[in-house]
């Protein structure tokens, strides 16, 4: 397989996947974490290494490495290898999908990006999501009439902290995520619950329904429920791990142990509560955004930009949700046509909010 | 169809979903609750009507009454209805469920003591289980290996009583259940935990396997848990109502509401805790009962006993448990090997605890 983004978390649960079930790694993909990449070379062997910038090439202990987002795609291109695990950050990840998709590879898909932005024009034959939320869903699916599903949300780094205060938080404090080990950019996505916004979106895409939406479970234990005509409810449960979905993702089945059982007894109690308003401002649009997906890349864009000024302390916290929901009041007509339109308004939203 | 059992609580659930879903009622078996019998006569037609006391027949408003266990076989026998619902009490139950096979009968079975003291003998082509954790855990089976199964326990009437003073309680406060409304019965066998080791019996019959287990869900809203090798778990959620179980063990599949879904929000938080073997002492005897489940006709004897004398108070209610305990001890070589040995060893029982 492909492995893009190898050093981020995702990556590094894919490669231990990899390393139990023992599947070749033909292609890693990595930014600027060449000391982990390295590692990855060492053990996996791929025939082939792409990373993100020039100046770092003379350091990957590897004869074929090449860099850039071309690179990329080239590298899907030529490969042999039938699977692709796209676990790049951002918009980034959405021409590498296109071009998996367009060499007729199974992608594994841990961009969400991908559908929140193009969704409309993504093929989803050959396309596994690696997101635990998504994961528990298809998990549950049977053969019943569906009413509606639900994902949980842990409620990110400041679920718990004081409303007022929230103005102040520093960047450290918010890339302290209770439950789950992941990314910057993700963790700050959480925090503002615009994480649980794409995935919503994602679901909505994948399972073709509108019917949806999202409670926090404060343990990160249940990830997704399925509500059913009758009245049941369905529940995944597995400790708070990447694995499960990656091997699903990638294997299409598994009856090995990949996780450890999560053990109610020790476990105690579980927690449920509303996602607030006041606390998630991006929820006031939840709504809106699941009765026109095509917002999808508007919020995607500010959003980026919003993230990453906040990580280098441009903005507050705050403003990371108010630029999100600026852009979809001024962008709220956008109707993309074509995938070309969709880089377009991608485009259009950043230059604005960059300039 | 016919409703074995029509006055209790699951009969006028079974009885619920005949309304709902405008299914013929063939014959009524009732005990001694004429009035309400009455009434089910009055709305649902019966052909014929099947009570336990002759001297009750003059108040039944129905032309075709007869009455005890052998005019129960009898109309089945006789009947055209392809479904019997069998929600009769106690060892009292076998006989029908026995012809109900033999007649070639779909049976939804409510009785579980068919299955704890004779599972080995029944066939269990045309059975589905009325019990909500069995159900639970027929819903969530995939087509994924499985490693166990966990079943729930609400914990019973005395869950949160004092440990000391549970040789004390009054026959009111052991009827007092916290989530179920049932027969006195079985909510005594909750309260002793017994009726929780009947179910982990009856799901070794129905899903061929000993890799079960139960513990305390203080709400009853979860039911059963399957464990997959995985390492997940899925979990069955909903309301604490046999209408559920009930409809799918009448219809085979339903895609009409029965119940109204669950709101976790409202719900707040699950509890989860062990079964306490000082507070319910026959858990002390799970793997020897699962390891040989011929020792279930013997549990079933003393504890029918048992409790009737606890609700005649003639013994206490840890007397209830004491009773089984010793019986499991005494009569731990039995080894049936017919169904008429099942009859014999059960009358050994009785006669041993009744002198």
């Amino acid at each position: 397989m492909i492995v893009l983004g190898s050093t981020g978390s995702i990556g590094v649960n894919t490669l231990n996947i990899a390393r139990k079930f023992k599947l070749n790694v033909e292609v890693l993909v990595a930014g600027t974490n060449i000391e982990l990449l390295n590692k990855q070379i060492e053990e996996f062997k791929p025939k082939k290494v792409v990373i993100s910038r020039k100046e770092d090439i003379h350091k990957v202990n590897h004869t074929n490495v090449s860099f850039g987002e071309d690179a990329i795609l080239k590298a899907i291109e030529e490969s042999e290898a039938k699977t692709v695990v796209n676990a790049l950050v951002g918009f980034l990840g959405l021409r590498p999908t296109l071009k998996a998709i367009e060499c007729k590879k199974k992608i594994a898909l841990a961009n969400k990006e991908s559908l929140v932005v193009a969704g409309k024009f993504i093929d989803q034959t050959k396309l596994s999501p690696i997101d635990s939320e998504h994961f528990a869903l298809w998990y549950l699916l049977q053969d019943k009439k569906i009413s509606s599903m639900t994902i949980t949300a842990s409620g990110g780094s400041f679920r718990d902290y004081p409303l007022e205060k929230l103005k102040d938080v520093s960047i450290k404090e918010a890339l302290n995520h209770p439950n789950w080990s992941m990314g910057n950019k993700i963790t700050i996505d959480s925090a503002t619950m615009t994480n649980k916004m794409f995935e919503l979106m994602e679901a909505a895409w994948l399972f073709d329904t509108r019917k949806l939406d999202a409670i926090i479970e404060t343990k990160s234990l249940i990830h997704g429920l399925v509500n059913f005509e009758d009245g049941s409810s369905t529940a995944h449960i597995a400790n708070a791990s990447m694995q499960l979905p990656i091997a699903y993702a990638i294997l299409g089945k598994c009856d090995e142990q990949v996780l450890q059982p999560v053990d109610l007894l020790k476990v105690g109690s579980l927690e449920f509560r509303e996602i607030d308003k006041q606390r998630y401002p991006i929820w006031e649009v939840k709504d809106t955004i699941l009765g026109n997906l095509d917002l999808g890349v508007v919020l995607n864009a500010a959003n980026e930009v919003a993230v990453s000024r906040f990580l280098n302390s441009e903005i507050s916290f705050l403003d990371v949700s108010k630029m999100s929901l600026d852009a979809l009041e001024r962008f709220s007509s956008v109707k993309p046509n074509s995938i070309d339109d969709i880089f377009e308004i991608d485009k259009e939203v950043r230059s604005y909010y960059d300039s």
